[in-house]
């Protein structure tokens, strides 16, 4: 198989134990993650070579945090040690009506105040068949922006399938730009999108009729005739220990339906997108559509029972719950 | 806006981890709480300014107890250092069908010790327009129901508004006592009570309708005419994960009602009613009646979430449940 | 009372904590259990006199597992120290639709390797009424297989009353033998037998009508003609997190049925059989059929809610869950 | 072998876990001991039949108390089960300068309430050859002391030696008491004692000359003439994490002396002088009077390594220190 | 007493637990402290009034950092709460011959930006006889420098006593500015300073004579004629687990040299000169010079005994140490 | 440079956490190492290309155990996966005078049970300029035993350098064999050994003076030509907590002797000699002999700071201890 390649920023992740709130933690549990870096180990966990590309700090931190993607199988040869400062969020779980906190420290980071001439992407997309990218990047920096172009650019003069997710975060995007047309510019050059009503709306100011995945897909076919398929995830958020799971596929005129899983007690939310869009990337690669988002909803679902911003299945777990069971049996 | 005051007992609380029973610990997590202090607290996580007047032993742990007060902006002026004991209660955290269990160990504490006589209520309540009492108090020891009374008793010719928590508890009252009489002078003297069908029963011998708030409060009314606001929460108990919560008002004339909550899994519901009575004080004091239901309500419903006995929530936080967003979203 | 008394193998089981995968964690759990000592266990819970009868190694762990039956009130003088390894397995504890998973490591433990003619069953079945075994423990080894045949043909010679539970483990079974043979030399002997579609089926081929309790006991009986009362728990996986739990009973000709309880978030369901188990022969001396049975089904209802292979309940608990109390309140 | 017997109190054990201070503590380890407790399981480690005699509350925390000396295979049945209050104590563990904290919390518990005439201790001395005292059971409460006389009384009537430990606890003792008039009744019977200058200062304004173990014996023999056997332990106290550790025995005219230990750093200090006592009872009955005082020094030795109240070593280990290897070799 | 002032910046510390490598972590404990905060901790747990000037972010994070001063006595009215970063530091505790490494994030932070203009310090003034600062509030930034000088100035003109720690961290400083007149300024205003070798020579090209203090403090007061009292410590590094610690100080013409205390293993060093520096100042105003001496020493000796960046101890412990009680007896 | 190759077995290692003993622990810490594994860290640490050469069980266990020499820069392409049983060791981690427990479960691992035959030598040496083995793969079983000859006849066939450690392990072995035999083929074709007196001993019945390294050296040199370097560790065992630590070179007739190194508290000793081989087979590759005893000594003297079985230290903290710094001084 081809690698599959993805250019973003790697954080350390800080959150409390327990569902204790930040008033009460007297420590926090530390894990590394990330939206790109989070689809390529979603999607290495099936056997697909990846590939991640990214700036980190030279500290052991930084260190630290390549070697998370070493332990599942990811590339980190194009990874640059520069800088000092690494991007970590801190983390507050949520429970039963009380939602999960996000506080961000990741301005001014080594990924933020990256080159974006530096990296070498001719040697990068070597051997190379899929490009993903998420809307986070741009949000981060206008350098990391200025990179994510030039990847995407890049890629689609190769003739690479590129991917992307829109994944609008409100409370990035702290530098003077004009989003649309940063945005614009990375979707004009993607086929497969994962997107959804209220980021379509921020970004390209596009709204499309109430709940229809359709009506978005098709407005955002039209805007951007390249993309070739649109998926949308819908969480049905009873509150922020049950969720329902299910999703959609837009594909030259048909639409795909999955099933709907019911989801509780979450344990952890974080990723669970990106698990689904390497698992989407997988899926096409190696079933029919149908049968990918179904694959891509499975693996989803079963993140949600898992620590970490990254999936942690196999190919076999995965394939079992698509086939229908939910037991959750022992196996012994 | 002038102080809210309460009087009562500050207790650790040692509660086995994970769900562990009481013989398979090897350690206690720590919390400091009581019904009175967590009243308080929950009242001033809005803002409301708050005194505690209590009496905790003139030890590292009684000083440690006082602190989590502090910690939560309660004034702590008015607690007096004497005596050894610590008063404290061992909690058993239970898990679907197998319901909490609690030993305490609060017998001869400082503050059962206490000299009634020894407070200077006209100095405490200076600058106070709300006094609040719970029924756990003259449940402690003789001494602590004789301070008690001459709290209400003082707050009564200042005409500071009194609130009460019947808080009936079988396992305390381990002295000889006429406890109609006692919880009668008590009651004799409060505006706004949060009472239950049970402790009605065990306490005045006052039975209403089953499951009738309205009755039970035009019986408590009668009974105590001073009384102008009954408020009953009502908890249904599908198992010790699992809740239903809501609660009702019943002032000069009107009935209010909540909206109800879906509560799974219950993360820790000691101290429930404490936040619930401390966001009604809040609300009274700054909405209309329904709304103050309804924001003590869904305050309360927070709390279910929050491990230990203190409710820690912003306003907020608060309005945004009272507003009917149930979801638990991540905020990011 | 007299004695019961069982002879298996006792397990050291290390879990990772927190649902995290093998892959994530950096400890283990450790608790001891086993299914014949987790069915004396549940019995000594409720006063039962009780005796477990194994072969455990000369080692400090050895010595450490023996002593958690101590504590737990069940005897082991009759448990031999020899060889050096301790039977165990690993628990990676799943959740939502993630099954768990055990990994075995218990060949060649120093009970697999034991001299079956090396016990002194006559002395072991002093003062004993009730012998139980499981399909484990002929599952483990050659020489554990023997020895399990020894001892049932010992007690049903001196007239103890004999329960089995067919436990079928497809992992285990790891040494060439006809399975059949060797069961069925077991079930000839014995009385109450707690038995399921699926292991009849591997054990003996018999196929009953699909989820016809009856059925498959009738089918049983007509095969072992001893047998007198066969007993059927019905789990029904929504997924790992949450399942329904009830029971049958069918005893000379009557059939006997159970309430279901509706069990989430399961805090560990390893060894719910053996606490339905152990309560069942409880329930069989102390009560009628009936309520033997709903006794059983509420001792296991509650075993959900415990961590650990093993049951740690008061009689007070479950007679309290038989009576319809499942609210879960706190009891203070 | 004939029994030890020991009476006294076994308390929960809070302590602040990783050299945390009271103040800092969010949990606190749980363990459970008691000087009398504490002497039996030291000698019960080494093969010596033990029995407890005691008081406990009726409660899930008496009775998993009680199961600590269960699992160090010391037997329970005349312990008494009443009462409500469980005797704690909160320690502060220090470090480098800085010492650690006892905070009693042992008043009013089922232990101080006993009924000092209940105790059966005919029943209780069958097959006993030693009895052992401390004085920490007189300091509890008047009927402990009176129970404790009893004791002592009974079995001095049967020719059973008797030791005991003087265990100054200047924080206990308060009730009205003659102290000498109580200490001096139980050392009159006694055989073998456990002393030291400040005790015997405080409890008999027996002074002796600074740091001879030899005057201090001869004194005490001079006041006690039954008295055969006086042992003297030497803490030499560099700081709290760093002590010297030896022991004296003076008997019959003839003074031994052990070798002296370095230890650091220390792990648990609590229970040191116990596991000496325990060890010297088993030693005297073993061995001749230098190996008993060689062997109880090098298990006390060894109990500064491991946490809690009670010791756990084997004959092995003690032995193979006693022979001078120091080294901590790991055995592999 | 009158107000000990300070101003600096208030840092969450996330350190690996038991001398985990970074590598190795995966959870970090959290405290929160900071030079200048460690000082003023230091001298309220001796009685004396503090308050704490300084700006942090306007984020749960930032809040709950101010409350740890509440905690400890100290006085936040005048903290400001604007921006979002909270300045951090990752701490990796080393052990034996391996030295603990820190890693700064700290750049941009709430403090780091603050507008030096914004204090008030008329108000802050009220009722201060001391004013306290550090080295390294001006190597955070240009902002931070230039609030700090004004401090100063505003002290100085109202005849408050101004305490100094040179601090010189290598890793600050990250901004183009002249260091020496920088810290210049403020030792020019200052008349008691704790200083060494190496800051000297750093800041201002000062050499004195190797290890003479005599010779460095002449040196000092020779350039900063204001300067009447210069304190310096002297830690011997024999590894990272043992220290030894002593402190000497030079006061109009006369020298004070303190006791050494020998070290290990060291609990925790950080913030041990800041607790000296704390300890200083009160015993400054209420003891002779080497009572001050001795009492600061003796202070930050326990500091090494304590987790965390600040000092718990009381007067009563830090007195005992004075007094020449190293023994670290358990007190019970 | 080119690869340094191993072979053996990787294990989980299980050990108390906090001194417990195996009676105490209710968990484990889970640390994965091997002697070869360690060997191939601790010169992958300094940069040397390694490549690490085993057979491990086809389990999720097996898997996570590979990871642990990826995420240390290890190659593992060469790593077979195949069975069920990984090898294990319980570790109880002694303190004082009390030394470390080992229980092995590693008989009948996959590992042991290897095809000695199945292992592709030639592709695994391309590349590879030295070969390391350790005397406890022959001890495992006789399969590895074979597998081990093998890869050392074939490494001497291309001339690759073979240094070995003798490693002697008297719990091993448990298999019927020539030791003598078996070990002196190994040594016959190597030319770096890490010996010991002991070893010798066991291994060959060679008597040296006692404590002369260089009398042992000599004879082990006559006896196998091939050596030309003989290394030899001294551990100085004050205690388990506290040991000194150095070590000598014997090398064509120069002997080398490094500085002693005094270790306390020691974190964790287990691996210390691995650390020590590692670095001195970079060392010889890098720098002259003295220096690659030096470097190897204070990279051992390291990890006994470092918890688990493998080192972490760059080459930078090598070298500023080799270079004399021992002060452990925080680098802020």
């Amino acid at each position: 198989m081809k690698k599959l390649v993805s250019f973003g920023e790697l954080l350390l992740r800080l959150s409390t134990p327990d569902y204790l709130r930040f008033s009460q933690a007297s420590s926090f549990d530390a894990v590394y993650g990330g939206s790109e870096a989070n689809v390529l180990i979603s999607a290495a966990n099936f056997g697909k070579p990846c590939e991640f590309v990214s700036v980190l700090p030279d500290t052991d931190l930084g260190r630290r945090a390549a070697r998370e993607l070493q332990i599942n199988q990811v590339g980190v040869s194009n990874i640059q040690f520069t800088g000092k400062k690494l991007g970590l969020y801190f983390l507050e779980k949520g429970a039963i009506n009380r939602g999960s906190k996000v506080i961000y420290d990741r301005e001014h980071s080594a990924f933020a105040n990256m080159d974006p001439e530096s990296l070498d992407w001719d040697e990068i997309f070597k051997d190379c068949d899929w490009f993903h990218w998420s809307g986070i990047t741009p949000a981060v920096s206008e350098n990391a922006a200025k990179a994510c172009k030039i990847a995407v650019d890049k890629a689609h003069e190769r003739g690479i399938t590129i991917s992307g997710d829109l994944n609008f975060r409100g409370n990035l995007w702290q530098y003077e730009v004009d989003r649309k047309q940063v945005m614009s510019d990375l979707v004009n050059k993607t086929q497969v999108l994962l997107a959804g009503h209220y980021a379509c709306k921020q970004f390209f100011g596009l709204e499309a009729e109430i709940g229809s995945g359709k009506d978005l897909s098709s407005k955002l076919k039209d805007q951007f005739p390249e993309l070739k398929t649109v998926a949308i995830t819908n969480r049905e958020e009873i509150n922020a220990s049950h969720n329902k799971w299910s999703a959609q596929l837009f594909s030259e005129g048909e639409a795909y339906e999955s099933v709907q899983y019911d989801i509780y007690p979450v344990v952890d939310r974080v990723g669970t997108g990106d698990s689904f869009m390497g698992a989407l990337i997988y899926g096409i690669q190696q079933f029919d559509l149908q049968k990918a988002l179904d694959f891509a909803v499975a693996a989803s679902c079963l993140k949600h029972s898992i620590s970490g911003d990254v999936n942690r299945v196999t190919l076999e777990e995965v394939l079992k719950l698509v086939d229908g069971d939910r037991t959750g049996r022992i196996n012994r």
